[in-house]
């Protein structure tokens, strides 16, 4: 969610006509405390280090500006009107060179999709591939917006395991495995190879092929997710799983993250049966994603030169994470966590016996925000992990934020140690705090 | 789909190694002869009755650009970031005075969710409200966007029927109940009003409380789909069924036919449990809508004379249904079709015994294209019918596509009369031609 955002709708319906008349997968759908405490997290004096908003001010807004208004003089009657379901033909031409820095070197525009975000990529993915009850092998901690669309389409997830090294191949396969045991169709792994969100950490380069090799022997379709994958913090990039593998994996990566939300544009490319019903499910979706916007972002790389903008953010978000590092290191060496090589997030172990969801509120009166590990998980895992984003706050804010939450945590401590518990008892195993994946 | 468009995809995939894997909304999603065939529709040379496409050239694209930049250079920040999943607050205030027109006095900015245009809002409140084997009742012929939503979330559509006042009240109450003794859960009613698409009729201002009543005898929700209601040619509006019951009706409007679709930018409104869980539901489907869209919609309204803009684009499709309908006096005076009174489209019945859909070759190889009416049914049915748009082409090329279309029906009569049948024999009743929601 963004900082400056209030949450819509969290005030609690009471007595609602419809109660009992929606699906079931609406039934979990609903506004949490988490929410509400957002709406006090976004106040200017909190630091906040909960949101996943990609720091903006090097955009160059004012020639930028120019560009557009001449785009639509030009070529308004078109940037206005309805495009093509698979999105614009320049524009998927435009994405072929971001992805070769990546590796990706094969790639056709007949091949690319463009969508409304990842968001609604992984939307379209889940719609053609599960059935209600299938199951979807991803990395836990998961990113909360994935599970927002496989909970829409009934999916299953199930979890497998991640270490500093990224995914773990053996986790991988013997989840297959056991699976197929159950009955279960497993219809694809979801994962985040670079920089996770929220764990940080970045699938080796050696284990790669060997999870392609997995994913081929078993059959099992690779969805690769790869916003952040240009935000090495010294300019590396690692080979993309796609550009070993163009049978079995479903790539997408977005522009949020690189260059700006507020278009909404992402894309994702697909072997050719897959790619067909990704348009068609498109369609059935949001018909085509805005051309308006995709024409200002294919303006964007026309114009400027985005590889040294995404250059400076790197170096900038480098800053960022060392700042937050130093400061975990200073005010709370008690904790664990694996600093990033890129991205936007710390995954904070926090002492044993602490409870994040629970110390949330005592943090944002103390003027910091954070997202609760709890909020990754969709079984109430992760009471003993929080994230950390370094991405949108200046270095000072970042600093003073770790400060206060040093506050909070010793004071916890100090609480747990009198009293021996901090948190609300374990109860439902389903996380009833899930906080939907406004938390980015 | 666009008369620019080339259509994606739609060769054949042969040997798809994900064959069988996908999900079974999936299935019934391929790339249809129809689609094949608009490629050849989209050449400059025939004349295109086939899409739903605004008009745009009235809108001032100088003046726009210049205030869109520069809201860019004041606002870039914000306009270029993530937004709120309910919507921009100052664009949820605007399209209050809208609303107003047609009679909606009573809402407020938090009872509005923006959505990326009324296809996501019609898959938000089938994701909220449908369990796969639910019913939704709807319209028929019906909106072909609407039915791709449906899909997708493996809801039974069922059909009610309209005359040429509308959706008839005995229709939709005597299907509630067969319904119901069937043992099906029926979630809601999906009604376009207001100039339908692709029917061209209007629900006659009696039959709306009849329909509301009905709705509340049976606790059966209403969803009004209304992106025509300011396009009445006269300038005439019609009070919205939300305007007389804010309990029972999910109204949504789109910015797509009075402004311009390239931004994919409209709106719900909807009773606060209901709104609460589609905020959510936007969320899981895109996070937030381009915030770069909504504010370039605000930029507009907030700059321009927006109801003179609608009335001189009433003005203009008023001028291209008279010709058409003219036309057809003219040069197929044996179909039958009512005249609309506002909107895009004309409904045409052809002669007993012609097949729209197996035409439709032929009519493309005579330089003239329609949507067939097996388009906007699921069950095969609508071969007696097609329909034809009034909206994008000049009156010029309106008229001579409809002296086409003649010379094509006119020929298909003489073979029918020779050998008594046009058409394939009839096989699937599940239409295998369904076009997708590309044919607006
Ligand atoms: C791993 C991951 N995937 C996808 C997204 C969504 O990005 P978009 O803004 O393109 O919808 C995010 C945003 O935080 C993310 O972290
Ligand atoms: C009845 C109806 N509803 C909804 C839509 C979709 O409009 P939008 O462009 O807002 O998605 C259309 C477009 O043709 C329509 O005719």
């Amino acid at each position: 969610m963004s900082e400056t955002d209030t949450p819509p709708s969290s005030k609690v319906i009471r007595n609602d006509p419809w109660y009992g008349s929606y699906a079931a997968r609406a039934e979990a759908m609903r506004a949490s405390e988490i929410r509400a405490l957002f709406a006090v997290a976004s106040r200017p004096e909190v630091v906040s280090l909960a949101g996943g908003m990609p720091y903006l001010e090097y955009m160059p807004f004012k020639e930028l500006s120019e560009l557009i208004a001449k785009m639509m003089v030009d070529k308004g009657d078109v940037a206005w009107q309805y495009g093509s379901a698979q999105g614009d033909p320049h524009l998927r031409e435009d994405v072929l060179q971001i992805m070769e820095l990546e590796g990706i070197t094969d790639a056709q525009p007949d091949d690319v999709v463009i969508t409304n975000g990842s968001q609604n990529a992984l939307d379209l993915i889940t719609r053609i591939m599960c059935d209600p009850g299938d199951v979807v092998l991803s990395e836990a901690p998961n990113y909360v917006g994935a599970l927002g669309a496989f909970q829409s389409f009934q999916v299953e997830v199930v979890n497998v395991m991640l270490d500093e090294n990224g995914l773990i191949p053996e986790s991988f396969e013997q989840t297959i495995v056991e699976q197929r045991k159950l009955g279960k169709k497993v219809k694809f792994l979801y994962t985040v190879p670079n920089f996770h969100n929220p764990a940080g950490v970045t699938l080796s380069v050696e284990r790669r092929p060997r999870i392609l090799e997995i994913a081929r022997k078993y059959h099992v379709l690779i969805v690769e997710d790869n916003p952040y994958g240009l935000l090495g913090f010294n300019g590396q990039t690692y080979p993309a799983m796609r550009s070993m593998d163009n049978q079995n994996v479903v790539y997408m990566s977005s522009f949020s993250k690189i260059i700006a939300p507020g278009m909404r544009i992402a894309w994702m490319i697909a072997p050719p049966g897959i790619r067909q019903k990704l348009v068609l499910a498109n369609e059935a979706s949001v018909l085509c994603p805005p051309n308006m916007s995709q024409f200002t972002i294919a303006t964007y790389l026309d114009n400027f030169d985005w590889k040294k903008q995404i250059n400076d953010y790197r170096g900038m978000y480098k800053e960022r994470c060392d700042t937050m590092d130093a400061a975990l290191h200073e005010y709370l060496p008690y904790c664990s966590w694996h600093k990033p090589k890129g991205g936007f997030y710390i995954w904070l172990k926090i002492p044993e016996g602490l409870d994040s969801r629970a110390m949330l509120p005592r943090a944002v009166t103390a003027k910091v925000a954070y997202v609760a590990g709890t909020g990754f998980y969709t079984n109430g895992e992760g009471r003993d992990h929080m994230r950390l984003s370094f991405c949108y706050p200046t270095p000072d804010r970042i600093h003073e934020g770790v400060r206060r939450l040093a506050g909070v945590i010793d004071a916890e401590r100090e609480t747990t140690e009198l009293f021996g518990t901090s948190g609300v008892p374990d109860s439902d195993p389903r996380d009833p705090e899930y906080p939907g994946p406004q938390v980015r």
